[in-house]
């Protein structure tokens, strides 16, 4: 059994005391362990800011870029290593463990790429320069410089790698230095990531902690300059928001937690089209691919009541096909949920939700592993807009006239998805919705190789109001904001244009 | 004696039960009462999400900019009126009553100059358009647009039109509906504008309303596409910040508390030299405009140790010339403090400061009314990084060699000036301040009419990190995206060019 370590201050721990199993949640076998205990949390922060922070904002936006894309080399290296961990620790399939790691070396790539673009400045513009005066001279600038803290993450389950990249690349990128922790459950991807940017010696020391464990004490020493990015769950969310430091200092808090996704299918949507099977391609896909436990994936497939059976019965056919296995063997297209208390939410929530079985059912499936089958739910209880049932699971909604206002009913998602080829629909549609949701995705199945509503892009944000946390990350450029200071200059414009390194007007 | 009401649900209540008594703070003569018991602030929510956001949002950008102009040129035509108000129920000097009053116009105007600049698309695109696959057919689009919900926007007393003004003019534009609540104290210019704002029919039913007194449950009725924009203590921010409701939900809340405004005497400085005379008249500005009771007001003045002494000499004899009394009389030139809590609030933290007193008393001035002496003090205790003490009072803190660092012990101001023609030393001390602050103004003594580092402008930020709150106001278009949503469009470039409105690739 592997001994799972924290790095911080520079070296490895083991921890003390107690120790956590991580196994495998298709065979129940252990194959680690972790414990945090002993670990100092406040002096691992204070690493980060005296050591990371300064050889990090040394570096410059290209030189920061150039420690991403040495991350991504190394773990594109490593890939194959990287996808069994996946699939013995996360349940995942072949695919669903392509899927994260692919996903985490793609961001990491992205804001590679994107580094470059951001000039050699030592801060960075935002805007242009504002006369403020009648003349000229009188000048403002806004600009963008890094915290002077340390980046915490708070990583969920289900995407060991994603998660760890698609937060870290910001945040190097912007300039500061990172202690992320993944899920104990399943942080064998993650854990193998850093041993892989330790080893290479990739980063400066500092630039990158992990914490493998429980995160004890590690938020109640955050202050002003430092931020916390957390993806979970939203009662965990709401724990973080309500510490006294939090509150106290005005930490920067970034959440994406519950979100009951919707797939809208238009009333213009005939049965048998081309977007009807893109429609019912995507939904199947977020009911299985990783069992569903992807934070963007549709939970409410949404259809006019005319085609409601239709697509009932489409969905339940497609859902037979699925097999449900251990994703060590190959012809397994779903894996089991990822903890014995993800299951047991699962099957509970099942419950909450009422209405009717379409297809699947909450039963155990086998004696050993964490296994459900895919679950349909028809005409489920206004709960269905309350609660996210994390698994393959999703429920059938008949609509009459204003699918938008069901969908809004979830007060604040991630992503919502639009399937319809009437214009009208469509404009109504998204303006209505869009309030509620960081991300509206529109099937077209003209568009080539769409990667679907559950896949999060690096160059469009992800996040959400209400529900989902309120937060917002990616988007390109736009994520690093949250790592940045925005300050705006005011003076002469010539002093300003030294300032910032612009070239002189 | 004026009977103050609360405007809410289209109709002017006065409230029941007992009233807050408004005061003249010069004389302590009782001006108006205010009681917001019995009004139904749920319902007046709820009014303004089901009225007023579908009429703003009908508008357009254009349309809402002209609500703005409109309600500024209701302003200008009655600003003596406005200005008299100020002087009477704010214990402000004609010129202090000016700088709201004209500070709200000009930021009104501001944003309605702005308005016709966004176009009249359906939605706000944000940056550009996104090729997300390998065709540019898979697109993707930012766009932003109106929460749904009701913009609450709580102030502060000290500037009843400019405070208003400000939150309202970007939450206007943007098209959420306000539910203002002015500092009870300060009110009468508020409530005269809203009078003004419902005289004139200005605004579509629902689109303002007021709330004059306590604000009892009005922010427990916050839901997850309301917003909230406060102006105030940090105690009373952490009060906001920990309320269930507003974790729960994700309410997007903006925070502008206290704040250690800090100038910066550069060590090139000289004395007598033009750059150290806009030093001394801004430090004095700034401690006795508004009586010292401006949330951007130099709070710590940071000299070199070289010219301490001089420092204090000049400021003692500028601050000397400085006639206390009622605004009333024409020779005033400082009027009182504006409450009777105020006064104790700050004669007590002049006790915690410590240090010796280089000019002025923390005792009281006459029998009758709020009045305290200009303040400065010398040498003051580390309290001095951590209590903002909220009147005519600064603290002359003296340097060797890194003014940056005792700037950064504030731990995140509003604004930090600096004073200095050392290219060198500006270069350094704001890259090291600026992660600390929202705005940095550097004093130039060419730079025609400035209007020193306590004004905000509305086309540069307003807030600032940890203790300052942790928020950001105003800075031109910037100031929109609190009451926006951003939401990621994601499919064909053609579908998405017709919901934007975007021009057709």
């Amino acid at each position: 059994m592997i001994e799972l370590r924290s790095y911080v201050c520079g070296s490895w721990s083991a921890g003390t005391g107690a120790r956590q199993t991580l196994v495998n949640p298709a065979t129940e076998a252990p194959l680690a362990s972790a414990s945090s205990e002993g670990v100092d949390l406040g002096a691992a922060l204070q690493y980060a800011r005296e050591k990371g922070g300064p050889a990090l904002r040394a570096l410059g936006f290209a030189g920061r870029g150039a420690l991403l894309r040495a991350i991504a080399d190394a773990m594109q290296s490593s890939r194959d290593e990287l996808i069994n961990l996946g699939i013995a620790n996360g349940g995942n399939t072949r695919s669903d463990a392509k899927f994260d790691v692919d996903g985490a070396i793609g961001t990491l790539l992205a804001y590679a790429e994107l580094a470059p673009t951001l000039g050699e400045a030592r801060m960075l513009t935002d805007g242009e320069g504002i006369q403020l005066g009648r003349s000229p001279r009188f000048h403002g600038q806004h600009v963008l410089t890094p915290r002077r803290g340390v980046a915490v993450h708070v990583n969920a389950f289900n995407f060991p790698a994603w998660g760890f990249a698609e937060k870290a690349a910001v945040a190097l990128l912007a300039g500061m230095p990172v202690l992320s922790k993944p899920a104990t459950s399943s942080a064998m991807v993650a854990h193998r990531i850093a041993e892989l940017i330790v080893e290479g010696k990739i980063l400066p020391d500092g630039a990158l902690q992990l914490l493998v464990g429980r995160p004890r004490d590690l938020i109640e020493h955050l202050g002003a300059q430092d931020v916390l990015a957390f993806t979970g769950s939203g009662d965990t969310g709401e724990l973080i928001r309500a510490m006294p430091n939090i509150i106290k200092h005005s930490v920067r808090v970034n959440i994406e937690a519950d979100s009951l996704n919707a797939a809208v299918l238009g009333p213009d949507v005939e049965p048998r089209s081309d977007m009807y099977e893109l429609f019912l391609k995507e939904v199947v896909r977020d009911m299985t691919q990783k069992a569903g436990q992807k934070c963007t994936a549709i939970r409410r497939v949404i259809v006019h009541g005319g085609v409601a059976e239709e697509v009932r019965n489409d969905l339940a056919e497609l859902l037979a096909v699925v097999k449900v296995g251990d994703p060590a063997e190959e012809e397994t297209k779903m894996g089991p949920l990822a903890t014995a208390s993800q299951l047991a939410d699962a099957r509970e929530g099942v419950q909450r939700l009422g209405g009717k079985l379409a297809f699947g059912s909450a039963a155990p499936v086998g004696s050993k592993g964490f296994f459900l089958s895919p679950i349909l739910v028809e005409g489920p209880g206004a709960v269905v807009h309350e609660r996210e049932v994390f698994g393959p699971i999703a429920s059938l909604i008949a609509y009459k006239e204003d699918p938008a206002r069901i969908v809004a009913s979830g007060n604040g998602g991630l992503v919502c998805s639009i399937y319809s080829e009437d214009q009208e629909f469509l404009d109504a549609t998204v303006a209505e919705v869009a309030p509620f949701h960081g991300r509206i995705y529109l099937g077209h199945p003209k568009v080539e190789l769409s990667p679907g509503p559950g896949t999060v892009l690096p160059q469009l944000v992800h996040g959400g109001p209400g529900r989902a946390g309120g937060g917002e990350e990616l988007g390109g450029p736009r994520g690093l904001a949250f790592y940045l200071q925005r300050t705006a200059l005011e003076g002469s414009r010539p002093v300003i244009a030294k300032i910032t390194g612009a070239k002189q007007p």
